[in-house]
């Protein structure tokens, strides 16, 4: 018989059909109720087994992690929060789970715990659930720019360029490590490795993605990035995923009013269409927060707070205004912040970050016009000479989501700027070219994925939120 | 005013409307007719400048790949071939282009020459065909995979796994490559390494995948892989992206219908949402075959193709079949073949593929149930000792553009092969865990995402059909 899904089963009317459903075992109680999950829903399909009809060696295999085919009716079910159940009339083993050694026993797991089996832990309700959010998400983010006429660029991973300057980099070779080949000043040489030249992990796809908006107009990245920095943070890994759109004829305004918009589309998305996983973490991020105290709990509540984001304009101020604000804050006057606010042109630290969103203004803040000395080469420069057009969307809980800006499209400032920071000119050829060659005012942000996902599940350690994290020291799996 | 996508321009009705479109200057005839395209569309809008209208030093400044934003009305063409045409009122030019300078003169260019401006290529009709393409494949296999329940998984692309053995790797590091730590026997000690152990880029998702097939039902990967192989040829890359589904409870017989389902899906998709660069990639495979000799030219145009690929069962057989017709193969008999059929084991070769595919059965073939000793550890075992149930798809010109098999989900079985192949059975500890912990069988596939884009665009070389080849020795960009 053709398995069905127990998503779909769940939705069917009970009217004793007969039906096959296939899944892993959650827990089985009094030798007769077995919770079946298959991984389409949170939710669990009840299977009953009748007295007698399973033969007491099969019984003693329904263990919790084992898996199973069930065939039987489909009856509604008399039990309290469940329409159907499921009354067992041909039962299978396909695989069984050694009650004493299976890892993940019907009870509560600290996620540190389930980092460690990460090759399991999809098989509970918070990582299945977080894992179903995240692929809503990327769906949503293809269909968002699919639907506005927006390009999916693949920009390369492996990369001979170290323009950017976003981070420390990873090296990609294929020399013996060993015993690399030599020159003649004794150093590694790299003409010898695989590219003919010393090649890293992409740290951005922006500066190859702006060769393509460049030529179709509206294109979108969305792929791994990497950054070799020794950062044991709960924000950060070594691998992560970004989405970077870019678009000509963008200038920093409709930079902002697009940020604003994707965000919003995507937090709507995730309510409309995970409402069930979005329940499950809304409930496990209030059990959280129970266990922190009172003065440090969120005023709203997963749901809320996704619900508070996806109806309200984001607060739109400039880098300079924001100074001013923290400068005259209480945290400020009364030397509460690590890092005090004294001068124009200091960057900003994320308690001054989460200060103006979830203090001062109460919602996601997008700042813009920032000092250029702050900000990255690329940058298009305000008339004022001090300021770039540069703007970063900041969340509550998160900090920056997003980061971007108008791009400088005039050759002479952005060559200016690029020997200022004696950046190395000749290997950016090809991106001064675009400048050259019927340039046009164009902007774009980067969105990192992992951050979103902690923002719209709940969840706090990003190494959550990712199917097998890397950070120093982990590329287990 | 706000601009229009020349895309939707060309198709709004005409009524002397005031819009502005922008975009890049293809031709300037006569002094009067801008051939504009902004990348939404393969079609270019015509503007119209009025005599006297446009100061001359702004005229002299419309060059083939100079930036413009033009705003007029919106009135109907008397020119052959396009419904609407633009008549200027204002003129600006965005970003000029210096006419003997810009590399792209209006005329064609050779594949080979474009490689090189692999930055500025994306302008032409060709790259900016086949990259929408590119974009609509993509879009398409999200969408094809969210309509039935499975879930999009983020498999890591760094690995300290290399037990698929799918092909040579690159190694990613952060040691000093001059000097780097060293251990007891003076080898590198790759301990002191960013994760503390050796790390390389993936060769595939497939294994991470099917930790998460066996928890959430179904899933799919689509991500870069990597292969550290020197091969220039024009199916190869060192970078390329594939897609790989894993389903828990599949057969070989479900895999081998989700694949032909999939594929089909995906080539519909193009000849419902492409049509225009579809045409347009049509007439140019057809030029490309007037230049070959009569006898290798094909029987199908690639529009033809297509839609005999949509609309036809693919040819399912088993490799021992296979081997019986090779072997009484004209070609075999006539020693054509540059490898002879003889025996029962050996591996197909390209030309033995493709003479089942495009002389035999004139159709895309599924061949299974492959000599286990040519194939990979993680596929099933036939009852007969000698076969595995894998499986590959047959595509007309390309080859070979699915692999995959139902996968071994007894652990007994699944240990012994990786003992006798050699194998890191302890490295292989989470791979295994999944066969002791409620196994379940399934099944999944690869698809390479650029030999599909060949067999979509009629593209000859995967350097084409990629934003930014890598390939030996080019790492450019």
């Amino acid at each position: 018989m053709k398995r069905i899904k127990i998503k779909e089963l769940l939705l069917t009317k009970p009217e004793g059909q007969t039906v096959t459903a296939k899944g892993w075992v959650r827990t089985f109680r009094n030798n007769q109720f077995i919770s079946l999950n298959d991984g389409s829903t949170i939710n669990n399909l009840q299977a009953v087994v009748e007295l007698n009809s399973v033969a007491d060696e099969t019984l003693k295999r329904i263990t919790t992690g084992a898996c199973l085919s069930v065939t039987g009716e489909l009856i509604p079910s008399p039990a309290k929060g469940q329409a159907v159940e499921l009354k067992v009339k041909e039962l299978e083993i396909l695989g069984d789970s050694d009650a004493e050694k299976f890892p993940l026993q019907p009870k509560k797991h600290s996620l540190e715990f389930l980092r460690e089996i990460a090759h399991l832990r999809s098989r509970t309700n918070t990582f299945s659930a977080v894992m179903r959010v995240r692929h809503a998400m990327a769906f949503a983010v293809h269909k968002f720019f699919n639907d506005r006429g927006f390009f999916y660029i693949h920009t390369p991973i492996i990369t001979g360029s170290d323009a950017e300057g976003a981070g420390a980099m990873f090296r990609v070779t294929t020399l013996d490590p060993n015993n690399p080949p030599r020159d003649e000043q004794g150093k590694v040489n790299f003409k010898e490795d695989f590219f003919g030249r010393e090649t890293n992990l992409t740290v951005s796809g922006q500066l190859e993605g702006e060769t393509y908006a460049l030529a179709l107009g509206d294109i979108y990245t969305f792929g791994p990035t990497f950054r070799a920095e020794n950062s044991n943070t709960t924000r950060h890994l070594a691998e992560f995923w970004m989405i970077e759109p870019e678009m000509a004829f963008y200038d920093i305004g409709d930079n902002m009013q697009l940020a604003q918009e994707f965000l919003q589309y995507l937090v709507r998305y995730a309510l409309e269409n995970c409402s069930e996983d979005l329940e499950f973490l809304n409930k496990r991020a209030q059990e959280e927060e129970q266990s922190k105290p009172q003065d440090q709990r969120s005023e709203l509540s997963l749901i809320d707070r996704l619900k508070f984001v996806a109806d309200n304009d984001f607060q739109r101020l400039s880098y300079t205004e924001a100074i001013d604000i923290l400068k005259n804050s209480n945290p400020n006057k009364k030397k509460k912040f690590q890092y005090l606010v004294e001068e124009w042109g200091v960057d900003l630290q994320s308690e001054h970050e989460r200060y103006l969103v979830e203090k001062h203004f109460k919602k996601p803040v997008i700042l813009y016009n920032y000092p250029k000395d702050i900000k990255a080469f690329y940058m298009r420069q305000n008339d004022d000479d001090k300021t770039v057009a540069a703007m970063d969307v900041l969340f509550p809980g998160i900090g920056e989501i997003i980061g971007g800006s108008q791009r400088e499209e005039r050759y002479e400032r952005l060559v200016k700027r690029v020997n200022e920071l004696s950046l190395p000119e000749k290997e950016l050829w090809w991106y001064l070219d675009l400048r050259k060659f019927g340039s046009a005012p164009h902007s774009g942000f980067g969105l990192g994925f992992e951050r979103l996902i902690l923002f719209v599940t709940g969840m706090t350690n990003i190494r959550d939120v990712i199917a097998y994290p890397r950070f120093p020291g982990n590329a287990e799996f």
